[in-house]
């Protein structure tokens, strides 16, 4: 059995202890002949994947009274895995999501690493810089490299630490924000040890 | 004499007590026959500029040292205009600079409304959505309108109130941030001013 956590951009797989990426434009689920339990958040997928037999939805084995309508899957999946903390699951989104003692508490998305640089761009080509991950977020900019950083960085970093929770960090990008997150615990499978207690739980697969 | 703010997507004149904006796609500056003081972040408009005798840069009248290299020229204005506080330009681009007891500490850049909304439209369809102004600030978001807003105005909202300093919020966007900033002063003269004392001190025009 594979576990598969679908994205805007790329499916992610699990497959045992070894995972690996297949990019959503490319990739066609009909390859997968074993059985695939899947979250998606990509809505252009969702008849395809619904009308194969072998690609098990586990969306629909969780209670979703706690969340809201329109909440992204992989974030639902995300809190189910963390009793007490402040989750940021760095993808093309960054969505960053408050468990309180057991409680969501609420969230909200901020762009990805590509996203915002490109918004910067698009701005001025003056702000066509790649961020700088060792800027010094405890001294105002002197530079424009450092200036979109710092605003990129500092402004996430200063919400994220108001709040007072121990920080979870995931995502295909979650490593590279311990800089910016030196105190944070990475945790690459969170959605994917989710989905396997979700699949435990409601006896699937 | 006319004074003009060049930004990346427009010129904003001031006549007298009237300002007026023209789009630098289409504006031709030979129009104006009287005299112009300005200052430009706009690199393409430079050469045509320099070679017209009425337009007056006053860039070439302030003193760069206390400030950095690549830093626009607009916020050099907006700084020397403030003696304590952090100052909130919100255009195209909403810059956040820092002046304490009349030093220029540093500054960081963020993406205004437009280039930030684009940010997350391109990220999901799901995400495209217009910022909610009224989001409430005090409590994690439960839909999806408010998570990009939160994540917008929150994580900017909690890096400048950080500094303990008067707000003043100045730019084409400055207006729509005071229900974001409810304590901050909106100056939206504020360059224009600077640019004023600059004459007067320079002995220009």
């Amino acid at each position: 059995m594979l576990l598969c956590d679908i994205g805007n951009t790329s499916y992610h797989f699990l497959d045992g202890d070894e995972d690996f990426k297949k990019c959503v434009k490319t990739f066609n689920p009909l390859e997968i002949k074993e059985q695939v339990c899947y979250i998606s958040v990509n809505d252009k997928l969702q008849t395809q994947l619904e009308g194969l037999d072998n690609w098990i939805n586990l969306a629909k084995s969780i209670d979703r009274t706690n969340y809201y309508d329109t909440m992204g899957i992989d974030r639902i999946f995300a809190c189910e895995a963390v009793r007490h903390g402040i989750i940021i699951d760095a993808g093309s989104a960054i969505t960053v999501d408050v468990m309180r003692n057991g409680v969501f508490e609420g969230g909200f998305i901020y762009p990805g690493i590509h996203a915002m640089m490109n918004s910067y761009s698009m701005i001025s080509p003056s702000l066509n810089y790649s961020f700088n991950f060792e800027v010094n977020l405890d001294k105002m900019p002197k530079n424009s490299q450092d200036a979109i950083s710092y605003g990129y960085f500092k402004t996430l970093y200063s919400e994220v630490i108001s709040h007072n929770l121990p920080i979870v960090l995931t995502g295909g990008d979650g490593e590279k924000f311990t800089k910016i997150f030196p105190d944070a615990t990475v945790d690459e499978m969170l959605i994917f040890n989710s989905m396997k207690k979700i699949i435990q739980k409601a006896d699937i697969c």
